[in-house]
């Protein structure tokens, strides 16, 4: 089933529209009927390889205190000394998925320690969790990981870190590919 | 910034590939470099008033109890009977945004009983849920409802309820968009 919609106002869909009402902020202009269809998504460019697509969400699990910490201590992607990168895409097995919220979020920090894992390699290890399940993708997540050569070490304790923990006995799909940044730092 | 991207593996792109490796389950095929884009959604159609994106995710907040109540009462979208429909986009507030996710929670179901008061709505109106936020869009929620006729009472009685709720105090945008189905039961 199709996961990503669009929803158009105008002159044409199923749905005619009998009354509309702006009830807080900006409006939207006049349409007589919606159509709702799903969209493509933009295909993979002529000669790729492959093409993996996904969002950067708000953080689903971490609460107050964890978010105060990591906004503490993070830093962004794109740092100048930063040449090296790891791309692993996951996924998630169904019985992950059939847990509810709080079930997860029991696995994810409360049994795994996620969020402290990835703390005690901030700021050396910058990262970026692009989510891609709700897109109907291959994978339900791509992680990104960017560092300095140095850290090249720390980066591998981190990784066999997370892979130990109970909640990646959930994942059923993981594909590891590491990058170095071209154009900079040529070594 | 960007919410969506792509990342494309083949012979362009910033990161040269230094190793790829299979984890667990399929692996993707070879690429030299990977390429990071943001992707432009499909834009809206010649002659249409606007277009509005969004996703069907995971149930976010339900817990365990929740979510088995609800299964064993909903219904599906499409059913013959309900020609009626509501599409009532949202947008939620900065301040709702900077909560973390166990003080949405608290206000989403301990404060607002947002489940508890759909559940009492239940099979009667159909429901389905687009998230938008993630993709950028102008609204966070695009919320859609379906009922018989006889049910519209039913349904103002319900869109009150959760207005009226403290969860509704973050909503800064909301526009009310009534429908009736065509094609069937013309009256």
């Amino acid at each position: 089933m199709p996961k990503c919609y669009a929803m158009t106002g105008g002159k044409t869909g199923t749905w005619a529209v009998t009354s509309m009402r702006n009830v807080r902020g900006d409006g939207l202009t006049a349409a007589e009927r919606i159509d709702i269809s799903p969209i493509d998504l933009a295909p993979s460019p002529a000669g790729a390889s492959w093409t993996l697509r996904g969002l950067i969400s708000n953080i689903r699990y971490a609460e107050r205190a964890e978010i105060a910490a990591l906004k503490a201590r993070q830093e962004g992607l794109g740092r100048p000394n930063a040449i090296r990168a790891a791309l692993i895409p996951i996924r998630k097995s169904p019985a992950w998925w059939d847990l509810a919220q709080d079930e997860r979020r029991a696995i994810f920090e409360e049994t795994s320690h996620h969020t402290a894992i990835g703390m005690a390699y901030l700021p050396t290890i910058a990262r970026q969790l692009y989510h891609c399940r709700d897109l109907g993708e291959p994978f339900d997540f791509l992680t990104w990981f960017e560092y300095a050569p140095e850290h090249a070490t720390a980066f591998e304790d981190l990784v066999a870190k997370l892979r130990d923990t109970h909640e990646w006995t959930y994942v059923d799909r993981e594909v590891d590919i590491r990058l170095a940044r071209t154009g900079v730092h040529q070594e």
